[in-house]
Formats: C-alpha cells, structure tokens, sequence
C-alpha cells in the first residue's frame, strides 16, 4: 500500500488478454501480455498459449511473466477480466502469489455469475474454475477518465485506493487503462488472419 | 509534397514488420500491421501471412492494408526495410500505387547489395526480386532524434523533406518512428513461445 503512495508515471505493468476464438472451438489460444510503461510506452509484447476451458491459464500467464527480460522492473500484473480462454479462469490470488506482484483485474461489464456458474458446471473441475473466481474477491468500482461511466476490478495486493490511482494514471488514450487496452488491440489483430 | 506541409500531428501510419524465424526455415511467416496516431496512439492491430523466400509479400501486404477499417483515414504505409520473410521483397512502387498512399521504408543498417544480389541468385525469379529492390529507389539519410545516430530510408509518393518531418514527428519513445518499433516488437513477441 505505502508501496504505491509514491509510484511513479512510468511504473512497469504487464497487461493481458487472451486472443478471440469461434464458440465451441478446442484446442489452444494465445495469450498475450504487453509491458507498458506508465500508460504511455510500450515496452515489450509476449505471448503464451492456454488451453480453452482448461486450467492451465494461471499457471501458464506466471510462467510467461517470469521469463520476461524485465520481470525485475515490473510493479503490476493487469488482466482484461479473470477469464480468458473460455472457462479457464486466471487464479490472480494464486498469480500474485507466484508472481509477488499486485493483480489488478479490469472489468467492464458486471459478470453476471448464475450463468458463469451454469457454463462452469457443464465442464470438468468445477470445483477449481469457481474457487478461482472466488479467489479474485471483491468487485470494486470507479469512475472514468471521462467520468462518465463505470470501470469494475478485482484487485489483490494493493488497496482500492491505490488501484484506482493507477486506473486512472494508465488511462491515457481511453477509459480503459492502456496495458489491457493494448493487450487487447493485439490479442485480437495478431488472432486473426 | 504540399499535402504534408500541414500534416497533422494525430496523422494516421501504418508500420510494418514480419515475425522472425530460424534461418533456412521454410513455409509461412506472419507479418504484422499496426495503425498509430502519430508517435502516440497504437489503435489498430491487424496480421497477414506471406511466404518465407516467396513472392507474395508485396500482394498480401496491399490486401491487409484495404481490409483495415481505417484505410480511408490512413495517410502512410511506414515499413521496417523491404526485405520480409528472407527475400520476399515488398516493392514500394507497387505498394504506392495500389494503395495510393506515400510509402517510406526505414533502414536501421545501411544494406549490403552484392551480398543480398548472391542470396537472391540462388532462389528462382531473381529479376522479379532485383527489381522490387531496385524500385524502393535511393537512400536517403537523416539524423536521429538524439542527433546521434543516422536513420536510412527510402519512399515513394513523399518529398525527402516531408519524409524526414515524418520521421522525426514519429520518434516519440525512441530514435525508430513509433510505427515501425511498435510493429518490430509486436511481431517480434508474438512470433515466440
């Protein structure tokens, strides 16, 4: 917490999202996580691949992070939502643990968790798919750069007060903070041919 | 000429690059496409795929850039050399004219010709390849944003003058115009696992 009270502008952040994919697909996915500096300069793309409603997503996204040349440097990991690839949710409890780095999940629309939970039940392991949604915790909200809507997270380790600091400091371009507006840019582009 | 004189600072660019692959590889390679606003702004991120020593590079890029959302808005295409996948030579003329946009080619190195000449020779359609070289034209020079180093390149559609602004508008992180960085280290990420 006292961590943040003085971060500054060009704090390192890796952001992720996963790439698109046709419902009802198998197989595999790419992941990709940018390091941003600030909400200004991008710094590095890297990739992983997931397994689409598999449970590797978490374990996969620390051992991409860990391999980055400036892992060292980074302050924050910053995903587009907890679930990537389907219903391979990101265990960002787990993910800070390993990776000793705040998590900052952004949302932009509420989940509505009767139908994760429908979807979730359909499939193996229910059991850890829902406690790594319950692991995210708490939904947080704020306001916009424009402060004209809503942005939701689910954060762990750093406070609510510190991450809506660095929600707001990352905006640059958009309502969205640019690590995970970014990593979607690129996770959907590259996706595609 | 005189369309640049008052050009923009948000100007829109397209910059270019392939992934990396190992040498004497065969087989397919991505390319990727980002749109910039000026040195600022990553808003569109989009991939094709050409042919590793092939000849489809300059075809496959001209038919990415027109299926790009923005391509009306697009006012350069900005490409990280011409050489892509080996010697799949991208010919700017050609680019130029089927894309009716100024195309400028930045070269870090300055190129070595007898050495890429008896690497072409080796591979069939070699005129087809010297030519598309040949028509990127001659090698300007300018000095890097640091005024420390020189940056090479080559256009076509755009007056040595405005094609230096460009670069130098365009270098906001770095002594490499944003476009072509950004493109570099996207292919270069998520060509990798």
């Amino acid at each position: 917490m006292k961590f943040y009270s003085q971060f500054k502008t060009e704090i390192r952040i890796i952001g992720l999202d996963d790439m698109s994919f046709q419902p009802k697909s198998q197989g595999r996915l790419g992941v990709i996580g940018v390091v941003f500096r600030g909400g200004y300069w991008l710094e590095t793309v890297i990739r992983t691949e997931i397994t689409i409603d598999g449970l590797d997503a978490t374990e996969n996204i620390c051992s991409m992070i860990s391999k980055l040349p400036n892992f060292r440097q980074l302050r924050l990991v910053m995903l587009n939502g907890i679930m990537f690839g389907g219903f391979n949710v990101v265990n960002i409890k787990q993910l800070h643990i390993i990776s000793k780095l705040p998590v900052l999940s952004i949302i932009r629309k509420k989940p509505v968790f009767s139908s994760i939970r429908t979807g979730m039940k359909k499939l193996p392991s229910f059991e850890e798919r829902w406690n790594a949604l319950l692991a995210a915790g708490k939904i947080f909200e704020t306001i916009s750069r424009d402060n004209r809507s809503k942005i939701f997270f689910q954060k762990i380790g750093i406070s609510d007060y510190d991450a809506k600091k660095i929600i707001r400091l990352t905006s640059t371009r958009s309502n969205m903070p640019e690590p995970v507006r970014i990593a979607h840019i690129i996770a959907s582009g590259v996706g595609s041919i």
